[in-house]
């Protein structure tokens, strides 16, 4: 079993996706680190529980997080929905508050420009990016059957299956092991691997090395293993096809000539960089600043898999900040962050085979140079921020460091922020220090300054060589040659200058060498066309490419994780789940419930509602005839924070009990009373020991009518 | 110049392209009415002077509120970039801020599901929905020079050309004269058509006609009238090719096969109704219910125009309202807003020619019958709650019907909202009820039950004619025709089964007609093989498919009208725009302005921006150097409703001036005193003149530095 998270890198996925070409010196080390992933994560539940991934998506499906999308047209001819979702209503507003939070967090604290550029991209864009060009995976295909393999996915599930059916043979038991249910989901589909077959040891030490290193064969050596372990279609034993890169990008044509090949964007990142002169403009030419872009993206997965996380659309936010490549890429506001603690996973452990983290403040942890520079490290500690404000598990959160063949070659420093779920960890943030790559392929391809100018505070005084061509005598002295030794004399470099000058002084005259004039590739220049002298010049501006620190959020990811990381079941009922989603996350803030369908109840229902939709807090009524408890599981599984319950004792006196979700206690209070500390709650400014610190305790009824 | 309504429809999209093909009876009247729309139409500020859209547009690219995406790229080779638009910061604000009060005035009011469904779409599923066969305009290309014409555009555009060199050789001047501008980008483009010829009165006439049906002609047609006009290309007067449907979905594969043909949807009602069942139950079954989505959608439009107006990727935000058909689709809610007085302009009134408005309450226009039902009519009253909320100009707002030929043969009514803006009436909002189509459809399709199950509080008694059939006996006795004359008697109407009920008592049989049975196609059946007798059956349940009513938001049309209707500039000051968004809606809330660069005002501004910032208030300091009016006037652009100036009283007691944009008023107040008047504003809870009442006005430093 591979990780995961070599291959679904996110704010890297290029990088990677490249690596797997550009950079093949692979580390066996660092892939047997990651190989340590079980198919089925052993996590626990917020209570210390073992996490139960089925109940968990049954309640998904039961409460319309999500679901598959198109499901009532799957088994129609020529239909493709794999990883395609749709979110419901409590989904929907879930993604919704992570958003929020995100611009709060991020873009209004910061103030950053955020912008909303367009999916479609055309072609050239893309090609000057590098996803036209690098942007794939191998895919292989059985001529016969048409089934189409994910390369690298192949060879993993054969090799593996076999070590199995040899570990089967020698009467062991298999190490990470699925759970049973994808079990025999798999015995179904390889009767023809899955034997218990011993294996000689030598193969089983080479079938071990290859799944070691498998994120770092090319498409061509995929193909080569496919050969040597005459690896076949798994189902039907049939021959395949050579692997071929197939790149992940959607495409379509843009216009109605059909001659504009766009794509889909697979990143929100390109517009960002596109518009950086009228961002910078904007600004009002004040450096450093970011931008943000929150919104969909695309990618043609091979074989999407593992329900939200590896999806073909999802919803991403991203954030380049802008920074001077010169003076070490400080961030003003580095000081508020820099005592908060991290766990950090560095490239030396994973190098030695290791996932040992070290818990490091984010100052230490520039100051020693391990992480890259301040604003890296700024940017490392918002993130670990924002993910705790949304309510993920502290414990189930750590910072992994790119190792070098991880990154881009023009990456100066790249971490992911990890969350730890029954997959295993799984990248939800990436944040990488992208040099000035990005802005120079796209100034070099268009010609645009993406740029800044500077006005230096005290002007630099340089002193160099300065070349004077007198034009006039220049042209008729070389004739058609003229252009191209001017062109050369104007391109030498300091030294050689300072040579020629003394040349000049010496024999009236100098040799330049320029490439393609008179026999030997040189012409000979006299003094009296040429002077070269020392001057002093001097700079009042300073032009330079910002270098771009990238932060990339998963939404989608981040949203499944927490939603792991918040689930657990109560003792004694655990068939039903409880989400216990922080207030301000939460999808509905507030269940009303009425003790019965008694008509008294309704105008108070009415009343209770309007004035918390007033307040813009979302909150449903069930007015059901079910018993109290199982309206109030029912919100449990929906993750709603509080309830409100209308009794007798609200129609005499207009009080109400408010009730937590995570404790099940009860206060009592007036209608003010209540609503104000649901705002409170939702707004993050009060916790429930702070409303229960302020109203009354109440044990009545309803708790006796819950066990009911 | 046809009115751009009817080919921006953007609800019914679907359904006026369908009428294109479907209904050709051309209501000459309706299209007359509609070409009274000048190319620029006059319009005025909120202020009374004359509406200027090229300083607007300006203004819209200074401020970036919005600009061409990928403009860097524009004019490398294959690249297609018309239509498409990036939001920067203001523009991208301004939209999250719509989209928020969408949430709100809708989906937060009425409980409404939000989903968030894909945009990549199957093939099967826009096949089955229609647009595969007739989301499509007609195209027709110039062989020569590859250039691309939309066929309907064309021939307007040529005869309208002709009919202007008629006018000009009459020494009429042309009606409806586009402004200078325009006019010389048109004569540049249209030399060899657009020339001082007289023309016949029958011609005229004639030509006049043809573009009073311009929407009316379907394909075919259109190729008939480029031949008989003899229409060029009018750039080069090369030939064109005939016309042919041009499908406006962008398509993709899905999938790494490339087999699983498939889209960008269109608009984002497809992925509500395929949830219809799993919106239903997670509504408890409880009906009537509407879910709601916000999200792009994409058109690949012939030929962009119109900035945001037409463009082809582009925001929108659906509801679906599920509502039982029977009943007459009463809403629970239409007591609140019934006395709603709307600017109707109904159907007849079109199809007389005219464009008059009628101002009537939502309940009188419902109990006349001019709105369809109570549904349609509750939506409409909310429409425009919600658009007058943004600050939309009431008098440049309209409801007009569609005409039937508009219409999809199965929708019951629909009414656009429309804004007037310099390009004329736009629809912005459509509102229609799509009857059972959208569901009925799919559900024939799949299979899937997309209905709802009623349990009838009194059951439902039935008498009825009823059919039992002696299976043991039936079968040997007809032998191979025993199937087809079985389901014949299932199928037998009640007044049939009346009649041969007595034949079986007179003649102890009966004849039935069976197709492909018997010589004469009928069977003969002995009394002892069939029984049919009055009974009495009991139904507890009620099965139906919903109607839905279907508010469809077009977000980018809404953002565009209302930048023009809030716009208007200073006297005196004409060149600097002013953009009065309602403070709720306005891109950034306040302006913090030191009243120059002194060290002191520093921290006074930090704690002002935090303060804001904890409060969800978006607020910019502007600490350049330049005039406080010269930094009020920028922040004027972007439409900030308010300011807070430091100065030196405010080191000495912390209190601050609030600065009002539109009348440029000042009061003072603490740093509480103003952060609460602005969060106030800005929730939408007060107005300036209430903060004025309760704060002192302040006539001082600022207002005569303004002058400045």
């Amino acid at each position: 079993m591979r990780n995961i998270l070599t291959t679904w890198s996110l704010a890297s996925r290029t990088l990677q996706t490249s690596c797997r070409c550009l950079h093949t010196t692979a580390p066996v080390a660092r892939a047997l680190v990651q190989r340590k992933q079980p198919v089925m994560a052993t996590t626990t539940t917020l209570k210390g529980a073992p996490f139960d991934r089925a109940l968990l998506e049954q309640l998904m499906k039961r409460r319309l997080f999500y679901t598959p999308s198109f499901e009532i047209y799957q088994g129609q001819k020529g239909i493709e929905t794999k990883g395609l979702f749709d979110y419901g209503p409590p989904g929907c507003a879930l993604q919704a508050n992570i958003v929020d939070l995100f611009r709060k967090h991020f873009i209004l604290e910061e103030d950053m420009l955020e912008v909303d550029c367009t999916m479609l991209t055309p072609h050239e864009v893309l090609k000057t990016s590098g996803h036209v060009d690098k942007f794939a995976d191998s895919m292989c295909k059985d001529p016969k059957t048409g089934e189409i393999f994910r390369a690298d996915h192949l060879v993993e599930e054969v090799l593996e299956s076999r070590l199995k059916g040899d570990k089967e043979a020698r009467g062991q038991k298999a190490a990470g092991d699925a759970t049973k249910e994808e079990d025999a989901k798999k015995r179904k589909k390889k009767v023809k691997e899955q034997q218990a077959i011993k294996l000689d040891d030598a193969v089983v030490q080479e079938y071990e090395e290859t799944l070691a290193k498998i994120d770092n064969y090319n498409c061509e050596q995929l193909g080569e293993l496919i050969t040597k372990h005459n690896i076949k279609n798994p189902a039907t034993g049939g021959d395949l096809n050579p692997p071929v890169p197939f790149n992940l990008m959607f495409e379509t044509a843009i216009g109605p000539s059909g001659a504009a090949k766009g794509y889909l964007r697979p990143e929100t990142a390109q517009g960002q960089f596109l518009n950086f002169a009228k961002m910078l403009e904007f600004n009002q030419q004040s450096m450093p600043f970011a931008s943000a872009s929150i919104g969909k993206s695309f990618r043609n997965e091979i074989s999407p898999r593992s329900g939200l996380l590896r999806v073909r659309e999802f919803l991403m936010a991203e954030i380049e900040h802008f920074v001077d490549p010169e003076g070490g890429k400080k961030h003003p506001r580095f000081e508020d962050v820099k005592h908060i603690k991290l766990s950090l996973l560095n490239r030396e452990t994973q190098l030695s085979g290791k996932t040992d983290i070290e818990t490091k403040s984010i100052g230490e942890a520039v100051e020693s140079g391990l992480v890259d520079n301040e604003t890296l490290g700024y940017f490392l500690a918002r993130i670990y921020l924002f993910l705790t404000k949304l309510g993920v598990d502290q414990s189930k959160l750590r910072f992994r460091q790119h190792m070098a063949n991880e990154m881009a070659h023009y990456a100066a420093d790249c971490w992911d922020a990890e969350l730890l779920t029954s997959y295993g960890w799984i990248e939800c943030v990436g944040c990488a220090d992208r040099s000035a790559y990005d802005l120079s392929v796209h100034a070099k391809k268009t010609g645009a300054p993406l740029v800044v100018r500077e006005t230096l505070k005290t002007p630099l005084k340089i002193e160099e060589w300065a070349v004077d061509i007198d034009k006039k005598k220049f042209g008729p002295h070389f004739k058609k040659d003229g252009k191209a030794i001017e062109t050369a004399i104007n391109e030498l470099a300091q030294d050689v200058r300072e040579r020629l000058a003394l040349d000049l002084r010496n024999d009236a005259k100098c040799t330049i060498p320029v490439p393609g004039v008179g026999a030997d590739g040189s012409a000979t220049v006299p003094a009296e066309l040429l002077t070269i002298e020392r001057r002093t010049r001097v700079e009042n501006t300073r032009e330079y490419v910002p270098n771009v620190i990238e932060p990339s959020f998963g939404i989608g990811r981040i949203l499944y994780a927490l939603i792991e990381h918040v689930f657990w079941t109560r003792e004694g009922d655990e068939a039903r789940g409880v989400l216990s989603f922080p207030p301000p996350l939460a999808p509905t803030k507030a269940l009303i419930v009425p003790l019965s369908t008694h008509p008294d109840f309704a105008p108070l229902v009415r009343q209770l509602s309007a004035q918390l939709r007033r307040l813009g807090i979302s909150n449903r009524v069930d007015d059901s005839s079910a018993s109290i408890g199982k309206r109030y599981a029912r919100n449990d599984e929906l993750g709603t924070p509080l309830g409100v319950t209308v009794d007798f004792q609200s129609v005499k006196d207009n009080t109400f009990t408010l009730r937590d979700r995570d404790s099940l206690r009860q206060v009592r209070g007036s209608q003010e009373d209540v609503c104000e500390a649901i705002r409170r709650m939702c707004d993050g400014t009060e916790k429930w020991a702070d409303v229960e610190a302020r109203l009354p305790l109440f044990v009545g009824q309803e708790l006796e009518e819950e066990a009911k």
